[in-house]
């Protein structure tokens, strides 16, 4: 169970979602309340989209919240479009490939929840990689395995058909293989210019996923720091302790589609 | 505030205790509910007697909870004397060389608990610690002065003269300061034959330590794990989430000194 | 191009052969002569055999010199059938999952050489190993692969025709994929009780690889330390930066199956 | 024995110094040439000036070879004034706080090089230091201790003069205390405006250091990077394996001072 947000709008510094609110990820990351396992003290990362073709990406194992390299990048980093995730590994090893977000060119990605049974058909899903990204794969999670299944589906051209297929074919692969247990995911996933953002669980049971309705709600993340434009959008797994009237839940099964222009919510149904 | 373990009597895994029990100190590391601070992810370190002159240390930066050198060492490693820590950092760095247990020679130290105000006084600490002792002291944290303190004091000497003249010492330093926080502090200390544990803090409200009373203690903790002798002490931050009739809470002020042949418990107060 | 240690014989410290000696396998991981890459500054490991079913591991990623962990570990700990390895990482990560030893319950394995082409050859490999091994698979070498592929073709049963496989299976996928580099592999394995040692590459030019032949050897590389038997017998990749006649080398395309009561050597010749 | 360089000049990304060019401080820790100690695994660091009040810092205990955050950071991050360190530690642990650049504040201080007999003089030094400032010692080298030596005699107001005493201090520190080992080093230190480069030996038996006559000498290091600019200047231990002509030694005693309009070199003696 891990908790990530990504943000878009105009260019600010990253610590002023990541480090400085009372509320921020990486005080999170030390003491999570509404979700299930408190601790996420496993890796962090952050990924942000620069003047470079390609984003760049900073992830370490050690827990987020003393680490002096993250308070010091987030300082000095400014971006209109980042990531940036906390971990709380659920089995596989605490080690910077398994850490978020994942990076393949100009996509990051970046995910909470698990694959049902992931043990019994991790070899199924690695057989279904395309070979030439297969050299890539560098970590052991279900997590990358997703991605890189998305990008074996045409994550490049069509970004939800991509996302369909690539759960249809998790939860076929979990079915054939006999799995019980529910798949359950928020992602988040950009090309450096669309924001998407997917809850959905198999069992329509997953973590929550919230995003800013109004500049009041990224006034509450934002506390102290930096001013956030009415335009900006935060996407988080949980805003607050206390979710107030600014933030609105992503309901179950919803695709949402962060465009410069606005925001689209599609319903998200899987499909092969 | 930390949380440790101290482990005398008939050589046993280190795992018994560290890791497999229900409410190990691991497990702990990752859920501590009766004290303040929760989580206890700031590194980590075994400490044990075996064969040679000196003690072997093992010690990490990373959580304890998924670290699998840990896991291999403490199944692997059987000892009769033994301490364990993991560490919450309260402002010092998270590196090696502030992990616990220290180790000086055949001596070994563990600490939770903090001197009041440490920044305001830690320069005056460090002019006191022995000239021969300061070129060995590679840490930041006040733990590390405490043992090196109780070296300068004689430690090697007189063990609970030099600890009554290293509380002294810090507390003359502290009032000398101005500093208004009280210092408070559990301590284990060994030098491969006797174990001291010391519970005392200036304003007589310390971290809790408890010893084992009997073998049903010894049980309740060791749970599925090797057998453990009616022989065998352990002492340790807090026993379980429920402390039962079978550990004896070692009170304020008081020093406790277990030999091959029995527990000692005397009372103690500062003295220059 | 990585260096690894193997040592049988009568228990002794492992810092004997891996951290005393002025040609340690410790020291030659910081300026190796014979070699092309002249650095193993990416990873260690020690793999030892106790009292335990299983074998112990400690593996890190930090360059083996300076490592205090290490030093008190192979300090502490005896064994009469142990491995040490220094890494120097050709491509794959530098994380504790790609470090040397890899464990397979009572199974060690460790490595130096490389598969021609892996990158182009991994997906394929992957797939031929045991569906069951494949959920134990953890890092993204060649060598834990060569490992999971020789436990797929009967290591447990029949370990000279495993390797046999193994090596044949790699060169025909390497073949059909028409990768032009050959594949060299030195490699140590063992089941606690017998220790296999491998010399072989595709090109007949492989690492070096030598075995001591008498006492003389051992005093060569075991300096001032532990006073070594003359019943012991150590595997290494180098024993000396200019090798003595007290040490044979091990002959291109050779197994040598080092028992409790003898050596023997086999010629080596890979075969489906 | 550490290799670091320093720039000024128009803003580039790190990575055209410390990645890209065949000779770049990366490569160099992997395999340098001219001086004693071969490996520079010890750990590095950046440290650059941007928009904010107080320059940002990387530092990580790895070797830098196979960094990707390294890696990631300095292609990402542009800068006019930064600095770069590959660390090779002749005693003090590998840490992140002992890893080079320091900051304080505004400045930011680098150094290769030891101070003479240091276990000797580490306590008197210390004493030396501002009370207010020895809060913030956070390592245990010799390099942190003069740049917060400097720092108490005077840095931010004088930083010529500073320095001096700096070094008359440490030298006739170790002189009180029989040390009969020069002190050697070469020191980067910067306010953000004005960039310091200073050569100094006790013996008059430094390490090399050198800065760039040309656009030439930039185009050789710089290599098939960024284009680089003609007012620029790079300060670095060695530039190139074999030095050209558009390199110019800086001699021995001698303070160079880097300011946008010019380049000053002063001879140095220390002075208390």
């Amino acid at each position: 169970m891990c908790r990530w947000l990504a943000y878009r709008g105009p260019a600010i510094s990253l610590d002023t979602l990541v480090m400085k609110p009372e509320h921020s990820l990486v005080a999170q990351s030390f003491n999570a309340q509404r979700n299930i396992i408190a601790v996420n003290g496993d890796g962090f990362g952050v990924g942000w989209y620069g003047e470079n073709r390609y984003p760049g990406v900073f992830r370490d194992t050690a827990p987020a919240w003393h680490d002096e390299n993250l308070r010091h990048l987030t300082a000095q980093i400014r971006s209109s479009l980042f990531f940036a995730h906390v971990r709380a590994s659920s089995g596989p090893d605490v080690q910077r490939t398994n850490c978020h977000p994942f990076q393949y060119e100009n996509w990051l990605f970046q995910h909470n929840g698990a694959i049902g049974g992931f043990g019994r058909v991790k070899r199924t899903l690695d057989q279904a990689i395309d070979a030439e990204l297969y050299t890539q794969l560098r970590g052991s999670t279900d997590s990358e395995r997703m991605f890189f299944l998305a990008l074996t589906f045409g994550l490049r051209e069509d970004p939800p058909a991509a996302l369909r297929r690539m759960v249809a074919f998790v939860e076929q692969t979990c079915s054939n293989a006999g799995v019980a247990e529910p798949s359950r995911m928020t992602i988040a996933v950009s090309d450096g210019v669309r924001l998407f953002a997917l809850r959905y669980s198999s069992s329509r049971n997953s973590q929550t996923l919230y995003h800013s309705r109004n500049i009041h709600a990224l006034r509450e993340v934002g506390g102290s720091g930096e001013e956030l434009s009415p335009d900006a959008v935060i996407v988080l797994s949980e805003p607050l302790d206390n979710v107030s009237e600014h933030w609105e839940e992503i309901p179950e099964s919803t695709l949402l589609v962060i465009e410069p222009d606005g925001i689209e919510a599609m319903a998200f149904e899987p499909a092969a």
